[in-house]
């Protein structure tokens, strides 16, 4: 990725996109920014970075708010470890001793760790003060900055605690992912991908046909639109929201076997590649997605990430993550799966046994 | 109290309360517990006690509900020290240790620290599960269990984590106060006689006149009516919920000192009755409350309540801890006072001096 690149993306038709009661800003974003801090409506300001976005996002943001002095910055690691509760209390005990009141504002200013963790921070200070996400990671901008899930993590259960609270409005800087490394952005084209095979099979198609280690500005733009639409059908996911966990099922059981035991863990695009796959396994088997679809899902993924040696000694333990699943109901694993490309399908039953055919499907075995 | 005192009273005057989408009921309500549970809206059922309700409300509830045996029970220590986040933890990870999905219904069996903590357990597991309280105290039936508002203490930072949820029902229970001893009964006489102050002329009188070692169910009705009309009107204290805040800006900070110094700490209600004579001098030298009114809440409150001895040399601690409240704005204390018995008078800004002044009014420095 250059900067030709942004230079050269149609900025001009990214409209501010509307959420639930918030805005979606692609054009000129920290400028809406500024703007929206210069409103009054807050007391005190206060940024949530990692090391990270400290060091190569937080000095575009203060250069382009005016170099305030009334901000205070709360720097936790980079990494899912940081989602961990304790954290969490360790954010929380930040905002009291900096004094924050009901009127402060908090700018999460990272990839989906800061806006999860922060969201759900800001959403249970004091019982909730505002918050706007300034996503940096292509997955942010593409996922969690959008939708009003917030979550952190206990003992390593993805997103186990958490609440539904939209931010006050939502900030994409295009300029941010220049400085991602590859494997970064890789991680945010998976959930791209899945947008496109849960509900738009032309935009999947274009997706196959694009630079997807380098996205551009109105790839990013057509996400955010169909994740927004989804979410604004159905905040609280009670019905076709679901279709966004399609791959998660599997997706997050190997993440998090992956983050507990591996050196060098898998991303989350990485890890919900995997799982898209084994799904699409599954959606073959139960919920209709053709041979052809199903290989060409299989060999769009297998090309883009790297291969992962997923052993069948693994098995119980991913099932034991898998059973843990928030989507669950009564004991009983649910997935969403495909019934073509461009189709998705809700609340389906996958047994142990269907869930280790997945698994094998892609492993080899 | 005794069991005349229950039979005697009017409770087929006693209609249930709707409140935010969700009904309180007072007549046959264990009996209407068993009927919501039987709905078949929940997978699994988890009640959330103390020891001592555990001891003396858990067997009768069981009893009501017909000894069903697909409810798993979470027991917790009684008293504030509860509510601490390391606790709020070891909820979180019993509900996941049990399997609780997103279908289960957690039912708070408890005084003000159960529906606190297991209310903000619930709205925030698996980004909220729902749940109903069964309040056994005076104080949670008047107060915590009507509202919305749940919350876990940090640093013994009262209610400084929390949420705006509502349960799905709440069920209020006579018998369960004919177990309680006195001073948990005057602790919840307290914000009875705070609704009165803030809002009821009549009411009050009518308190003062009646035996509130002993209150009778129609006068608990009343309360919770008195609180239901205010809550429904601001649910997420914007305004003129704020009036339920009289006497808890004094009052928390020494119910805070007290529990952190104290071997035998105050109540709430007591704490809250020192708050109420403090504040209501604040009220008298700052927004119109009469002389011959200050004396008249002055009586009532020091005739019913322990005298504290509280010294001058708190004071500094004590104004820390007010100046942590979540009342606050840009660092000034907010008081709601009164402007006459019956009348009060919202955010109110104190001064350093001028609390302390209504410190030493109670204390006779």
């Amino acid at each position: 990725m250059n900067t030709t690149d942004t230079d050269t993306c149609p900025i001009d038709m990214m409209d501010t996109i509307q959420s639930n009661n918030y805005p979606i800003y692609f054009e000129n974003s920290l400028g809406e920014l500024a703007k929206f801090i210069d409103s009054g409506r807050y007391s005190r300001f206060f940024v949530l970075t990692d090391e990270n976005t400290a060091k190569y996002c937080l000095p575009l943001l203060r250069e382009k708010l005016g170099n305030p002095d009334n901000f205070d910055i709360i720097e936790i690691n980079s990494g899912e470890e940081s989602k961990d509760i304790d954290f969490c209390i360790g954010v929380w005990k930040m905002l009291i001793d900096f004094g924050a009141d009901r009127q402060s504002l908090l700018i999460n200013l990272g990839g989906g760790v800061i806006s999860d963790l922060g969201g759900f921070a800001a959403s249970t200070f004091k019982r909730g003060i505002d918050f706007v996400h300034v996503p940096t990671t292509l997955l942010s901008q593409v996922d969690a900055s959008v939708g009003g899930k917030t979550g952190i993590d206990i003992d390593s259960i993805k997103n186990i605690i958490g609440t539904f609270t939209q931010p006050k409005a939502v900030f994409i800087e295009y300029r941010f992912l220049l400085s991602l490394p590859a494997r970064q952005i890789l991680s945010g084209t998976a959930e791209m991908l899945k947008h496109g095979l849960i509900c738009d099979a032309a935009y999947w198609n274009l997706l196959k046909e694009s630079d997807l280690n380098n996205p551009t500005a109105d790839l990013i733009y057509r996400s955010v639109a169909i994740k927004n639409k989804i979410v604004l059908e159905d905040p609280h996911e009670k019905n076709i929201r679901k279709a966004l966990n399609f791959g998660h099922t599997i997706g997050h059981a190997i993440e998090t076997y992956s983050l507990l035991n591996d050196e060098y863990s898998l991303s989350h695009g990485e890890a919900i590649a995997i799982g898209m796959i084994c799904e699409a396994w599954l959606s073959y088997k139960k919920t209709g997605l053709s041979a052809a679809d199903l290989a060409e899902v299989t060999k769009v993924l297998s090309d883009l990430y790297p291969r992962y040696d997923l052993k069948s000694e693994y098995n119980d333990t991913l099932l034991g993550f898998m059973l843990k699943d928030k989507k669950n109901q009564n004991g009983k694993i649910n997935c969403t799966l495909l019934s073509a490309i461009g189709q998705f399908s809700i609340d389906n039953i996958c047994t142990n046994e269907e869930l280790l055919e997945g698994l094998g499907y892609y492993a080899g075995w």
